[in-house]
């Protein structure tokens, strides 16, 4: 959590759904600590597996999350990998008015669910190997300054 | 739709999230069909891929799904297959009010995300291939009515 000035930002991905893109999840975390404080840095861990969390059950889970939104100003959330617990969290967070982007990367070969593609309070942003993150963060975050 | 003077049901199901338990879909679709009318037969469909729907566009299928949500009086989600869409659509109904009941058949040796598992506004019902079909439409139905 390098700028404690700045957003608080939830950052959204995968965990039962399958850890195959947790490589990616830490780069954009480590991209997204140089514009606020992301409060779910857990989720790009290499030691978190599609089995979970060591230690809270799920209800502790399910709350602290849901705590978590309701304090976060922006949410961020690779939705490449199908998860229901990012589409729960996405739904949620505009259900509570907070500014949603989504970022998908198109060459992992997945059709982006209509749910998210077709819905206009979510903002998607495509990226890809050949991106620097530190860009792909910056355009996140001014996606939800209306930039 | 067998019976239209039943509560009106939203089958939710993984499509873009992936096929592979497209039969089971379609057995419980048929079993519900016995209790009311499913709004959302296709999903179902064998010819249905996870490229999606022929046709409507993404915006018009987040327009008639969240139309539908909003018309039917109970939500029945099968969540073996993590899915986006169908976290999206669980969320939303329960905001909604609506009441909703997930499927999960353990015997697929996935998790089930702490945000379905561990969320108090959802009912989970297991199951798996040593049960007839008939009787988990029966529980999940009787489960929305507080049975």
């Amino acid at each position: 959590m390098t700028d404690s000035s700045g957003p608080r930002i939830y950052f959204s991905a995968s965990i039962s759904g399958g850890r195959e893109d947790a490589p990616w999840y830490a780069a954009l975390i480590s991209a997204l600590t140089r514009h606020g404080s992301v409060l779910t840095e857990h989720i790009g861990s290499p030691d978190l597996s599609d089995s979970g969390e060591d230690g809270p059950g799920d209800m502790e889970i399910y709350t602290r999350d849901i705590a978590w939104l309701h304090e976060a100003d922006v949410v961020i959330a690779e939705v490449t990998t199908p998860s229901l617990g990012v589409g729960y969290e996405v739904a949620r967070a505009a259900g509570m008015g907070k500014p949603v982007v989504c970022l998908f990367r198109p060459e992992a070969g997945r059709r982006l669910s209509a749910m998210i593609r077709g819905n206009p309070a979510m903002r998607v942003i495509e990226y890809g190997a050949a991106d620097d993150l530190e860009n792909v963060a910056e355009r996140a975050m001014s996606a939800m300054s209306g930039g």
